[in-house]
Order: structure tokens, then C-alpha cells, then sequence
């Protein structure tokens, strides 16, 4: 008889994204008329850039020839886009990563859940909390995270570190050992950064203590302050023991191309192995590449013309979260993030509940975001707000929560 | 100390192809004036057909304005494309596939690979042999294939199921219990073929065992005669046990488009819980959908044009096959497949090893090949042909090997 794998059983049924669409869902049914304004889930709405659209068009053009014609591709990516990725997001900032090093993927969310293929299951993993939910959940998968303790919100086999106000929303180096380490910056969805300091503590712990760090540095592009690290690899250290997973989608607003990256420096060994070997060998073995139209529009960002339109864009984003944090701040709100991230972490009035707060916004102003609680049991008390709408409708939502709390 | 996947430290190191690769390039090191014709890996070499062409630049231009502009699309594919498989590829057979029990995704190879995510890792697992080496290598991963016996070229808990002239190419039911059950037809790389007959005792043997088959019919365009299944669904029962694989690649040229989709009926449950479930859960997690101009270039092969024109690449290689089926067998060479299938499956002459023939072809004939023994061992004594190369280099391909046998 064949077995499931039981691990997918214990994942919690209400995934929070379903969770906040149903709860909007019933009440734009009973309120047809309400003109609501969308501040949660984090898709980027602009279009892709002009330099992006002519060179995918280019692509397809040669697809349609004999001779322009593409098959399989590598599976770590063409080495137009490889090199395009180490001269630009490394070299340009006098970090030395070699193209061989470079994994063009899908997207950073298989990739943060794939490289669990290349680890045993019996490793301990440490999570930030609040959390992107794609690294717990995929663990969870793997048999890693244990049991889900519904009445903690939390897995018996993880280790959380709590990010709170207390903390500047960076986590502290846990008591017991750790073996793979999750770490977000800026963050989702504190919008939060670490620095380079604090960041060199988590290298030189994982290097003595031979664990790896998974760096997820999706958001780097929305960085507007000088001394803010941008990739793990800016830390000393960083190559003998962390993993960096990019993407396009935010950068370059790809989340409907699905083009991303991930780094495994040649020196990171563990157990024996080579870590870059066992990510190529997974690749190569469940993966088969990026469709050519795109990675060829992933490398037309790289260019003069499309580096400089896609910060248009980003530009743009960074506006909108000027705007809700100046905003919400002026009215006697407390907010964090949105100076070098796409994420407003807003701190609910009056102690209110994350819940409470979202339905309150929802049906008093018509504005949905999503609760922090949804991210972990310390995003309690917080809800979580994105650059990423229209400009007009950034304000009018402000607007609309100030008037709201009469303030 | 971080763990690896001890499992991946059993791969055996050389692959197939990089070993094809490698002897390639070594003749060809000594023999610069050689003219090449490649026979051997299964890649499309035709352009994509022009009603795909079309709807991707339409696809592309909507991504570069407000109105049309595609984010994050759903994980399981957007409901034109789900819906327009359901009506072509099974109703219009009679066969009744719901699009939610469709999941479009980045390739069947990543499908075949990561479906073992929502299986324990107990089951006891058949295979084909020879047999595509994704199915071997990605359950040796996941840790369900055992120990690697070099002597014997076969892993230690997995059950190999031969497939020799003896038997027709159609693998027997095994003696012991096994719960994952690989088929693939038409068969990559016999280019064989199961009767509904056939294929009803393995529907039969997985329900009464409840057994799951995972069934690969990514050359199913391939077929020409009436009375070969298309799908495993056409057969009565398969609903209850059956997982099937389909992709664009070989079917519409979409090797370097990456595009394909997995069908996981709803009535199929295993240990308690539904399958279509599971891989539901296991998508939305590690999986972030196809990209949206990829699903439009997909759909266009589902409308009267791209259907007509896809047909007609097919034609062009199917009469490939033709050539080298009817060449080489009145050279007097027994060749197997060909006719349902891009593969033709040659058996060697005078009892020639796999590898011997392999370099034999390359050096005296400039042809290269696959040789069998790399599927498995059952494999050796046959080299594997495909049917994708330009039609006049395929007429002097069978011109040349005739001469070098000098018949």
C-alpha cells in the first residue's frame, strides 16, 4: 500500500492568504459598493520595463526561426545571465562571485524550499518569527519542524527567534545549537534590516559551529541607505557558510516571469560535501532550466537602459512606503520598515489584536492588509502593509485609516 | 554541524549524457574536419509553431502596459490553459479530466522529480528497465532506492522490472508488493508501446494493491496507430490509482519554453488522504506557476491553427523515424519503436556491447547515439536512436551506418 508522507498531514488546514481572501470575499458580498484598497498581499502591480519587453520580444522572435531556436538550455541558467548576475549584483560592489556559483531558477520560493533536498532531515532549524511562512512550511514537509502545537501557533522541533520591538526586530543567537539558519533582509514582513555587525555575529557562528545560513535577500533593490548590507557575501566568512537566494520579482517586477537566483559559493562545505555539487546535481536531476524568453529579459535588466528603469519603478515603490510610514506616523502610529523595504510593520493601536485590527480596517476603511499573527506568534499585535499599489490609491488608503482613527 | 542528504552522496558520478559529452568532444579534439550528425539526445530542433509565436509577443505587449500587466498567476496554472488540456487532450478522447485536477507546471522532468514530496519514504518502488534515469535518481535522493550496487548497476531496494524483446518491451507485474509503480509510453528509450490490455492489469494490480502508478506519457503525439492509449485514463479504473505526466516539450517543440502538466484525479486517496490534495499543497508551497507568457504560447497550441501546425512538426519527425526504422531494419538491423514514438531502440549487431557500437558509430560513421546500457542494465546490446534531427542529416545518418556495415 503506498504511504504519504505523513508530514503534509500535520500542516495546518487555513493557509493565511486564503484566510484574509475569504474574510474580504464576505465582505465586498455584503458591501458591493465598497471601494476597497488593497495594501496586503505583496505582487507588484507595474508593468515590466521597456528594456525587459523588447529583448523578451527579441526572444521570441528567434524561437520562431531555425536558427534563433533554443531547446534545453543549461540547467543552472545561460551564462549571458549568469555573468550579467555576478558583474552587476556582485562584482559592481566588490563582492567576487563566479558565474559557476550562480543558480538561475524559477523563482526564490522554490528555490528556499528545494534546498532542503540537499540537507539531511535531521538537522535543526531556526526560523525568525515573525516568519515568510515558505520556510517553515517546507520543513515542516521534510519532517524537520516536528509537530504543529496549535495552541502555541508554533512547530516542536523549530527553533524561533523572536524579532520584536525589544530587538530592533534582529534576532539574537539562540541558546542551543542550530544547524540551518533562516534569515530574511531586509525583511518580510518587518521591512527591517540587519547590519553589517550583526550580520558578522551570525557568520562567525555558523562558521564555528559548521551550520549553514539561508540568506534570502529578495528585497535588496528597496536598500536606500548607504551602510545597509545588500548580499550576505559583504560579510566576512559569509562564503564557508551561507546560501543567498535573489529574485526578480520584486527588482524587476517578474513575479508573473518567474525568474530568480540562488548563490552557492564553491568553499561552502558541510559534512564532507560540497554544497554547490549537491545543488547542481539536484538542478540538473529536478529541474530542467528557465525558459529562454525570460532569462532573456531577466538579462535585458542588467543593461544601462533597463537599470535605470527599473529604479523608475522601484523608485516609485519607495514613494508608497514613504507615504504610509509618514503618514501613519504623523497620526500618532507606530511604524517600522519601509525605509529600505517594500513592508510597513505597523504596531495595532491601543493593543488591539492582529485580527481585530485587519477586520477593523477592512470594513471601516475598506483597506486590506494582512495580519501579523499570520506571519507568527509574534507578529501578534501588528499588521503588515506593502508598497507595491498605486500611488493615488497609497494615499487614499492613509487617508482613509487616519480618518478612521479620527487622528 | 549541519547534515547533508547522505542519500545524494550515493549518486554514482558520471551521467549518460555528460559521458556522451565527454567522448564527443575527444573525437572531436582529433578529428576537427569531422562533420557530426547527432542521433542522440532527445532535443526538438524545429521552431515553434507560429499561432505560439503570435500569442506569446501578444502575451509579452500585455506585460508592458497597466491593463495587462500579469503578476503572480495562480500555482496551478491559469484556468484558460487547465481548461483548454481538459477539452483537447482528454474530453475530445472521451475522457473526463476536470482542470482542477490539472497542474501546469515548469517541465515533466521537474513533475516526475518532485511528486516524490507527497510520498513516504518506505514505499517500495518499481521501475522500468532500461528506464529514464530521473525516476531512479530522484527516488535514490529521497533515500526509497537503497544502496547503488556498482557491479550490478542497479540500487538495492528498488524493483526493476525488464523490459526485453523477450517480453516486448512491457514490463511483467513484479512478484513482490511494490507501492510506486513508473511506467512511461510510448516508452523513453525502447519507443514502445502498452496495449489497453496491458495496461488494465497494472490498473487492476495498483487498485487491488493500492498501488499508485505514475505514468509519463510525454511522447503521446508521437502515436499512430488507432488502437495505442493516449492516456492511462482511458483506461477503466485508472482514476482511483493513477498519476499522469504530460508535457509541451516534445508535443509542441517546448524544450526551451518549459512548460507541462500533471493530472492528479480527484477520487485518487492513499493512507487516508487525497492525492490531488497533497500535490495541491505541496505546488502552492515550493512552486510559484508558469510564466504567464509561457501559459499563453501553451494555449495557442490548443486552438485550430496550433494544432494543425504542431501536427505538422510532428510529421517531420515522425517520417525521421520512419527513415531510420525502415533503413537500418533492410540493413538487416532489428530495430524496435519508431512508429508511436520519436525513439527507435536498435538492437546492436553481433552481439556488439551498447558502448562498443556507441564508439563504433562515432568514429567510423560520425553518428552519434545513446547507448542503452546507460538506461539500465537491460539496456545493454541496444543503442537508442531519436527521431529530432534535420530530415536530410537523418537520411545520410542511416546512409552512413549502412556503409560502415557495408550493407
Amino acid at each position: 500500500m503506498t504511504k504519504v508522507n505523513q508530514n503534509f498531514l500535520k500542516l495546518p488546514g487555513s493557509y493565511l492568504f486564503s484566510e484574509i481572501a475569504r474574510r474580504l470575499a464576505a465582505y465586498t458580498a455584503e458591501h458591493p459598493e465598497a471601494k476597497m484598497i488593497r495594501l496586503g498581499i505583496g505582487d507588484v502591480t507595474r508593468p515590466l520595463a521597456p528594456a525587459v519587453i523588447e529583448a523578451m520580444h527579441k526572444a521570441v522572435d528567434e524561437m520562431g526561426t531555425f536558427e534563433g531556436f533554443h531547446g534545453y538550455g543549461p540547467e543552472q541558467g545561460y551564462d549571458f545571465l549568469r555573468e550579467a548576475i555576478a558583474k552587476t549584483d556582485y562584482a559592481a560592489r566588490g563582492v567576487d562571485i563566479k558565474p559557476e556559483e550562480i543558480f538561475v531558477s524559477d523563482g526564490a520560493k522554490s528555490d528556499c524550499g528545494n534546498i532542503g533536498d540537499i540537507f539531511g532531515t535531521d538537522n535543526v532549524v531556526a526560523v525568525c518569527d515573525p516568519v515568510y511562512p515558505v520556510y517553515v512550511d517546507t520543513n515542516a514537509m521534510a519532517g524537520r519542524a516536528g509537530d504543529f502545537r496549535e495552541e502555541l501557533g508554533k512547530w516542536s522541533k523549530l527553533v524561533y527567534m523572536p524579532c520584536v520591538e525589544e530587538n530592533g526586530f534582529t534576532p539574537e543567537i539562540p541558546q542551543e545549537k542550530v544547524d540551518m539558519i533562516y534569515l530574511c533582509f531586509p525583511n518580510n514582513p518587518t521591512g527591517t534590516v540587519a547590519t553589517k555587525e550583526q550580520l558578522k555575529a551570525w557568520v562567525d557562528y555558523a562558521n564555528e559551529n559548521k551550520a549553514v545560513i539561508l540568506y534570502d535577500s529578495a528585497y535588496e533593490a528597496f536598500i536606500t541607505q548607504d551602510d545597509v548590507p545588500h548580499t550576505i557575501y559583504e560579510i566576512e566568512g559569509a562564503r564557508t557558510c551561507a546560501i543567498e537566494f535573489r529574485s526578480f520579482s520584486k527588482t524587476a517586477g517578474f513575479t508573473g516571469n518567474r525568474c530568480a537566483y540562488t548563490v552557492v559559493p564553491m568553499e561552502l562545505e558541510r559534512d564532507g560535501a560540497k554544497l554547490n555539487a549537491l545543488w547542481n546535481r539536484r538542478q540538473c536531476t529536478k529541474f530542467n532550466g528557465v525558459p529562454y524568453v525570460i532569462q532573456r529579459g531577466a538579462a535585458a535588466v542588467y543593461t544601462e537602459e533597463g537599470q535605470r528603469q527599473i529604479k523608475e519603478t522601484i523608485a516609485y515603490y519607495q514613494e508608497n512606503a514613504r507615504v504610509i510610514r509618514e503618514g501613519l506616523t504623523a497620526a500618532g502610529l507606530t511604524c517600522f520598515g519601509g525605509v529600505n523595504a517594500p513592508y510597513i510593520w505597523l504596531k495595532t493601536p491601543d493593543g488591539m489584536g492582529s485580527w481585530e485590527f485587519f477586520d477593523k480596517l477592512l470594513k471601516e476603511a475598506n483597506v486590506v492588509t494582512t495580519p501579523g499573527a499570520g506571519f507568527g506568534p509574534s507578529g501578534e499585535g501588528y499588521i503588515r502593509l506593502t508598497a507595491f499599489g498605486d500611488a493615488d490609491a497609497t494615499k487614499e488608503a492613509v487617508a482613509r485609516i487616519r480618518t478612521m482613527l479620527g487622528r
